[in-house]
């Protein structure tokens, strides 16, 4: 079975192609009884006006982009890619756009996507994510022109429209609860220290723990749960070994409990953790994680509105979501006696 | 900054439009030294061919289409799809083409995105995943003629080329490995039943037991951690407490280790588990789950080029993937004493 054309509809109602084009453009050229009977007919068949027609005939590509560099592994680990994903697709539906999401191996790769889906007009406009440090990619698209959300702090969007949320805000409600639990020695394992954000929640636990009168040390990591461990079980194995762990994402929290779990430490009796970005996974494990939540799926969805203004040629300022809250579970409490001041 | 066109080529070449479009499509009409000026321009410039007049001219949409229907909650936790996306990428990178990616409510909003995206052109096929019994998916495909790569068993796929690994294999590979450390009386926690794949699992399972004179049970469930876990108190707190546990995903295994270790139970000292879909997450726990493995992003590799051949017209048969294999961690080993027969 072949794809209805405007050809099949012409030869059922009887009419020349060119009367069925009018018809289903909404021109005049036909009779009102006609247009109806070759609606009719184009409904029964199934017909459906060809994309790439009606974007050659209207400019746009009617689909948007999102690339995404970071390794499969981790990629595929982390529950944040999918629920973003979600709620960019439940905004989209609602236009029938669809999206076309790509994994590129690095950030040239990535640039190398934008320009040939903005060249060959792939797409009206793309995602933005994981945004660094003076990022490469903001100038490119810039210089392209083409409509972009950046899903991430304004400070590293340039001129590009940030959807965000206040990390700096989340550093300070994290190291707050830990302190008012009676914590005085706390670590965090930090993501990639070439994301913005991950530079800024290290700057704002810095300040905050300065301003507590609290001990505080930042580690370095990746995002995965190898080096995750890793840290964990470093920090747990050194001298002045900390009272309570702040992990940069869900997979490295999960990773630590088992690793100090492993090392026969009692969480959150002997060490308390948290996690940044709840998801259902801080809710797999025993204990449950205490964590930093926000709604991910409606972050995606507000990304999505605002993409689609800025291809609809809106001059779109940043939208800044709420705050992440606190949940609190079963792994954080007071510190044991013997460890506080 | 505008996508540059033809007419920029044009007015820098200091030719016609029409001599650029002779150049750039490899037509006779210019000269050969024009023809080199043109493209060196074109080149210089970035321009790119529209997909949409490319996609008019040769009648394809140069994409390829996944569409899936599990609920957003559930899809964010388990690796498989980015891993399986992962793969399909990897192999379609190789062509530039781009895959459409949806998450659909049910299966008759999956079944909608089809006629559509088959109607209006928007893909030269699609990758079907989460095959059921009785897959009401698979005679739309088959009526509208859409090339179509089933990622799962060829019993569900009808006339659709299927791309699968062995599922009963691998059930008997994983009971086989715990009746040899001794047990006697196993439990599975099993995924959706409407899914082929579930059921075929059930089967080689009880055939299975059966042959090795081993008590089994399976216990119905749907892949979300929070029935992995009910399910796994269940039966730890029920008559004939089993001495090995078999999950379905690795996401109801971790839940179910954290749901066991909640109860005071050891594992794997008083009941062992077993993961079936190894992925890194069985690597983040303690102790680490034993699992049976298979290399998901080389089956959607698998999958993505048989389905480029059946776009191309190939007449596809299906595609075998190697069974999985056990891979061997700390959460299974020989029953505890009292718990033999």
């Amino acid at each position: 079975m072949k794809r209805p054309t405007m050809q099949d509809i012409a030869r059922r109602a009887g009419v020349t192609k060119g009367a069925v084009s009018f018809a289903l453009n909404g021109r005049p050229g036909v009779s009102e009884p006609t247009r109806r009977r070759i609606l009719a007919i184009a409904e029964e068949l199934g017909w459906q006006p060809n994309s790439a027609a009606v974007a050659l005939s209207d400019g746009r590509a009617n689909a948007f982009g999102l690339v995404v560099d970071r390794p499969a592994r981790t990629l595929g680990l982390e529950p944040y890619f999918m629920q973003l994903i979600s709620g960019i697709q439940a905004e989209l539906s609602a236009t029938g756009t669809p999206l076309l999401f790509t994994v590129a191996d690095d950030q040239l790769a990535e640039i190398a996507t934008y320009r040939s889906w903005w060249g060959r007009r792939r797409v009206d406009g793309v995602f933005l994510v994981d945004l660094r440090v003076d990022d490469a990619r903001v100038p490119v698209l810039e210089q392209l022109g083409m409509p972009t959300v950046a899903i991430g702090m304004p400070q590293a969007a340039g001129s590009l429209p940030a959807v965000w949320t206040d990390d700096a805000a989340a550093a300070r409600t994290a190291l707050s609860h830990l302190v008012g639990l009676g914590h005085r020695r706390i670590a965090r394992v930090a993501g990639p220290e070439q994301l913005l954000h991950t530079r800024i929640r290290t700057e704002a636990f810095a300040a905050c723990a300065w301003e507590l009168g609290v001990e505080y040390r930042t580690v370095a990591s990746d995002y995965s749960g190898e080096q995750g461990a890793a840290a964990t079980r470093e920090l747990l194995l050194g001298p002045r070994r900390p009272t309570a762990l702040v992990y940069d994402n869900d997979v490295m929290a999960v990773s630590g409990l088992s690793a100090a779990q492993g090392l026969g430490l009692r969480v959150p009796a002997d060490v308390s953790m948290l996690a940044w970005d709840d998801s259902a996974l801080c809710e797999l494990v025993h204990p449950s994680l205490t964590a930093l939540s926000r709604d991910i799926a409606e972050h995606g969805a507000h990304a999505a509105r605002v993409l689609r203004q800025a291809a609809g040629g809106a001059d779109c300022g940043d939208l800044r979501d709420p705050d992440p809250v606190l949940t609190l579970r079963g792994s954080t409490a007071a510190p044991a006696g013997e460890d506080q001041d």
